[in-house]
């Protein structure tokens, strides 16, 4: 008989939390008892689960110790203010907020570095990369064997799911209100978000850095684990709902033979290689799918030792739900 | 008494030959004849000039030794077909299309490389460079004093007046198709352009280089005149209706002094700099504007060598229809 757990997702009515309950139902993830939390005015919703409403109950007077793994899929300050409770009770944890730091929670993508794992001990916690993460390294993790990798330069083109359902509602209500030729205030973001592109995605440090193009570069080398390796990262917030559009340079140390590389990508587990002329994009490839789609993979103009590709995928799904439920599966297969 | 000049504009019902036209009137262009000269359907419709609407002619009938000077502001096809009329014809020629050859009509940028004007003979054939060239080399040639500039890569996000009047209409027809909950069939675009990101702009090589990542390329490191300058070019197509969005990435052979490459862009004509923690957009900084806006100015985030900025230009304005009209007032106060 096969062995379930009680597991816990925080931030259940959240799109990532709700991405999540569809992808453990959809992948049959062997589960006891389901609880689903949230914090504030979200307790008491409902989210469908294998047909059945599941109600949200509140996060502040749940016992950890009722579960085996606990997802934390709501803001980072929710993730802070529960972890002392998480390992009070003894159980496992997978963040998805990057609240904690890689030494007590490192990142993890099943495809790129699964190795991490053997090295942790119980309770076993984890962290889920940001989105652009989970999709970039997939195709770097394929070309890293090919490359003399010195150089990536990220240009992150993000969803405005990338800030929640909040993003998505703004986004529709501006486009809407300037067809039909109406002003109006911008909400969330802090200017015109609709038939627009901003220049960044959160708010700056002293040096003009993002913290989420600071996280995009960390969690990157850190996952690769190449001496030496530059990580350039620029994040712009796009009038797209779902789906991040990311356009790759890369650097080698040689020329590199883009012919191999592309076929490194055409075989590589959960890439959806797409051949130069067509290319993939995020509304008509990536949402909805489990993969991440690679495509317009060429050299350089001018340098035999670029390469460049361009690559979508699921910021939800593929960036945050499915990597999480496929560490989780990780974990109950070989530790928990 | 001041000279005047007579002047043609053809491709005067687009999108860049109205603004051309508009430019020609704002800045007081010392003009005795203006002929709006179109092909095929667009003849017969008229353009305001002064007041007045200015009837706009075939082109195919045009006698173009009855001008000084031409714009061309149509297709590529158009300036080839009537490259060979202006040459008989003995009049100044500046080309917004990229038909012709850099050896026949140099790329200028007055801000730029005014001195290659020097260079040229009666009767003067220039070429204004693409729009994005336009904006980038603005702000490149500013740090190109303080930097060892080894090798640029370019993110260029281009509003749909990048392909004229029929995209900006199919955008605005597919959002409120998509809006209003209906299905529609892509014109233009050869998929969904709302709330999406298409990963090229033209068709590509059998490198998988699109022909306009090309000449983006291929025109800055003329304009710029750098020794052995890499430049990696990747266009997108943005659900934008007007103003290019441009994500640059720079690497010099030595330490950048970010603060002094920011006074250079501060002190620096035709640019309006962007401190730290604001960021200029398409929308609400730079379309109907002449300067080029220039933000996001910041070093690397693991290499001191480096330095990013991103820069926003109305495509249609400063990219084209100004720069042409300030060529054509630098050709009339020196050349002419």
């Amino acid at each position: 008989m096969t062995r379930t757990f009680d597991i816990a997702v925080i931030g259940a009515t959240g799109s990532v939390g709700e991405a999540l309950v569809q992808v453990l139902e959809e992948r049959d993830f062997p589960l006891a008892n389901l609880h689903l939390l949230a914090s504030g005015d979200s307790a008491g919703r409902s989210v469908a689960y294998k047909g059945r409403n599941l109600r949200v109950r509140a996060l502040d007077t749940f016992d950890f110790s009722s579960v085996r793994l606990a997802f934390f899929a709501a803001d980072p300050a929710v993730t802070r203010a529960s972890f002392e409770a998480v390992q009070a009770a003894g159980c496992a944890l997978i963040d998805l907020s990057g609240a904690l730091p890689v030494a007590q929670a490192p990142r993890v993508v099943p495809e790129v570095n699964p190795e991490s794992l053997e090295a942790l001990a119980a309770p076993y916690y984890l962290s889920s990369p940001a989105a652009p993460v989970v999709a970039i390294s997939l195709a770097l993790a394929a070309l890293r064997p090919l490359l003399d990798l010195r150089r990536v330069t990220v240009n992150a083109s993000l969803a405005v799911s990338s800030r929640g359902r909040e993003g998505v509602s703004e986004l529709a209500r501006q486009t809407a209100e300037l067809l039909n030729g109406r002003s109006f205030e911008p909400r969330l973001f802090d200017r015109q978000m609709a038939f627009n592109v901003l220049a960044q995605v959160d708010a700056v440090d002293a040096d003009g850095h993002g913290a989420f193009e600071r996280r995009v570069s960390d969690e990157l080398k850190g996952l690769l684990a190449i001496a030496g390796l530059h990580v350039s990262v620029a994040c712009q917030q796009v009038p797209v709902f779902f789906g991040d559009s990311l356009s790759l340079s890369l650097q080698s140390g040689s020329a590199v033979d883009v012919a191999k590389a592309r076929a490194a990508l055409q075989a590589a587990a959960g890439i959806e290689f797409i051949e130069a002329g067509d290319f993939p994009t995020a509304v008509g490839d990536a949402v909805g799918q489990d993969a991440v789609y690679v495509g317009r993979v060429r050299g350089g103009l001018d340098d035999t030792s670029e390469l460049n590709l361009w690559i979508v995928s699921d910021n939800v799904r593929k960036g945050a739900a499915l990597n999480a439920v496929q560490l989780a599966e990780l974990l109950i297969k070989h530790y928990l």
